[in-house]
């Protein structure tokens, strides 16, 4: 019997979890859940893994799965009030051990074992992308541009996902392409859709599941299980859905992006000309284009995951070292060009994809991921001066950065970096108007100008 | 029995632990623990706590206490190779709760019980320091004023220590009163003494316990006990210890540093006039003094700490809200005063109590508590250039600081907030040099006057 696939309320105990408990159960089983502050309450309901006697006090433990693997968060309540939290992992690997050791393997790959067990490196590897097939106005092609006929989940917590919903944007595709975003909250399930009762996910279409013939899903893994029922990969975000077949177009978010550069060219109406027009991958930048992308991609984009999700002290100084290599020469880049896009006067594929990290980058990075060698906002003038430009003078690029969702979700959906779950309120603002700066450059360019700051 | 008390090497089962064990022992033991990264390895013997077989692979689980009530860490290791670690807790607790309810209440105040169980406000509240006497000049006093008499226990990683270092200095009592500091890791039985196989906490005066009769002492806490074997406190740092009766005068670094600002002043030799003369508490400033000691106790110099050991979002919030706008306040007061000290041109207890704190926000207090309105450097010009006119300008501020002891400390100290010990790289520098800017201030003041930063 596996633990961790109790699937009852919290509050209940299956009759074969108690089975295995090596001390008998308090008659009156209290919900520590529930009245512990430290682990937001879960709308879902919650594996109830073990419960044991504690001492004389009828006191409590029970525990849940939370998004990493061999972490279980648990509460200890005496005579149902709450005194004690924290993490623990093995209790529940003990109990699955000594019940199951062929489940305990079927449970060794999750969405959120970021640095896989059994690798020393303690280095986070992303999984490539499965569905990559094309939206292609070639005659024949199994996906045709078609108005509202494709659908976008995103979550706006998600710089990958955001790239797509940016270009959307850029292209003119809002009435073509529909998209959706998921709740802000990755649990032991991956992504779950917001319900009627969540009020603490506020954005445009943070909706649930909005597709004929999903009603009733609850998480996006049944997006891709009621496609492929056999998918083994991690179930991520972006996913350009197809309602008309019902299957997964692409979930690769570089292609996706590629892909709707040029995808609805021939849909788009006459009055878009300048929309149809806006070539983000062209033919005489190609070269440089792709040379960025392989390094922007590698050290930054993926290199703060590298250096959060690290497990290793090496494995996090090798990364964050390397992503600061890589902004140092951006910085240069920038300085060089002057802007306002990474290619000059040209907006192409590079700043929608740098963006969705910088964007992040002082809100979250700095902090939870420790990508703290330098902030944005004070160590990187250029890349400063880029990110609020794209931030503040283009809605593609500002109206699809949701930070309510961006800080609550690293914040809260990492217990193995952050366990009681706490979301720092800075950096104050997200991020500083256009005609603002640090107090720090304001008082020296008071005191070089002999003006008050 | 109590499993936490259990002090055997690693590698080896005692018995007891082996009988509570519900399925068998591998034949090879594996040390996980010595070959994990993420948990820092201990000089100390590591209690084991359990051991368990999983699966089929003979592999083995084992846990040791960490600085953390209810959180173990722990490290799989399967045949010999390290493939995953976490945190654990009620693991170690069910084996507490099944072999001794007794012990189990006996081990649930502990130095590292940051936030008390029990407390549903998830707030740090700090313990009054017990030893209050006091050196003193006066006829027939406890503890006169000698020469090599008293020793000062310290941990440079520690901001309420240094502040007795920094006055040790600014007195000029180097000849007067020896000092050692303890190494930077607190574990589950507290600051311990570095021994000379240490190689990474380098600093001055970092030595086994230096005092006659301590001679194989390893652990602060039997400084306290050898004391009073009835201790029941905090066994923290400062300590003023007594060599001649082998007591405790002092442990509250407030006292000591008031103390030492005059205790010795009849010692001095002539030539050490502006030692003496010196007076951190002047008395046409006591009022102002005692009013500022008031705020920047409760809200900074505690208040990182009730900010970043808060176990829930409101109590983090509350404390982080009120640390900032104390800063606010000290950055107006530092505004209108103009420095280079607190109260302008006299140095006083305010300086002394304030700068350690400041001195760690950057390095430590922004990332690892979750202070990060703002950083010193680029966000509070005034506090940044107080902070650094005493680092760089005054030896006894600037040589007492050791940013290595300040970032390992906090950072590979407390697994409730980084459970992976991981020691972020930034801010690069620790602190800036005098003449330096952050960069958005060089590029700030380069935009304003015309001339390249």
């Amino acid at each position: 019997m596996n633990v961790g696939a109790c699937s009852v309320r919290v509050g209940v105990v299956p009759r074969r979890c108690r089975a295995a408990l090596s001390s008998p159960l308090p008659s009156a089983f209290s919900s520590a859940f529930s009245s512990s502050r430290p682990f937001p309450s879960s709308p879902t309901p919650s594996p109830l893994l073990a419960t044991s006697r504690l001492g004389q006090g009828a006191d409590v433990i029970c525990g849940r799965t939370s998004g990493y693997r061999g972490i279980v968060s648990v509460s200890v309540s005496q005579k149902g009030q709450a005194f004690g939290a924290g993490l623990t992992g093995f209790f529940a690997e003990a109990y699955r051990s000594g019940l199951s050791s062929k489940k305990q393997v079927a449970m060794a790959s999750k969405i959120t074992d970021w640095v896989k067990p059994g690798d020393p490196s303690g280095e986070f590897k992303r999984q490539a992308s499965t569905f990559r097939d094309w939206i292609s106005d070639e005659p024949g092609a199994k996906f045709p541009p078609e108005k509202g006929r494709y659908h976008l989940y995103v979550s706006y917590a998600c710089p990958w996902a955001t790239r797509t919903l940016i270009v959307r944007k850029l292209k003119g595709l809002e009435d073509f392409i529909s998209f959706s975003s998921v709740h802000w909250h990755m649990g032991e399930n991956g992504w779950r859709f917001p319900t009627p009762a969540d009020t603490d996910a506020a954005g445009e279409n943070v909706v649930p599941d909005p597709v004929p013939g999903h009603e009733g899903y609850t998480h996006l893994r049944q997006v891709y299980l009621g496609v492929d029922p056999a998918y083994a990969g991690r179930f991520t975000v972006p996913v350009l859905f197809d309602k008309q077949t019902g299957v997964i177009v692409n979930n690769e978010s570089s292609e996706i992006l590629r892909m709707l550069g040029h995808a609805f060219d021939s849909q788009l109406p006459p009055e878009a000309a300048s929309a149809r027009a806006l070539d983000l991958y062209p033919e005489q930048l190609r070269a440089a284009i792709d040379e960025a992308h392989a390094w922007t991609y590698d050290k930054i984009n993926n290199g703060v995951y590298k250096s959060g999700f690290a497990t290793t002290q090496e494995a996090y100084e090798r990364n964050v070292t390397a992503l600061f290599d890589a902004l140092d020469r951006a910085e240069k880049h920038l300085a060089k060009t002057g802007g306002p896009f990474f290619f000059g006067d040209q907006i192409t594929e590079v700043d929608v994809r740098l963006f969705p990290t910088l964007i992040r980058f002082d809100p979250v990075y700095v902090q939870h991921f420790k990508c703290n060698l330098r902030d944005i906002r004070s160590g990187y003038p250029h890349l400063h001066a880029y990110t609020r430009r794209l931030y503040w003078q283009h809605a593609a690029f500002g109206d699809t950065t949701n930070f309510l969702h961006i800080k609550n979700h690293y914040t809260r959906s990492h217990p193995q970096i952050n366990p009681f779950s706490i979301t720092p309120l800075g950096p104050v603002p997200d991020i500083l108007p256009l005609d603002d700066e640090v107090p720090a450059a304001k008082a020296a360019v008071a005191a070089a100008t002999g003006k008050a700051s």
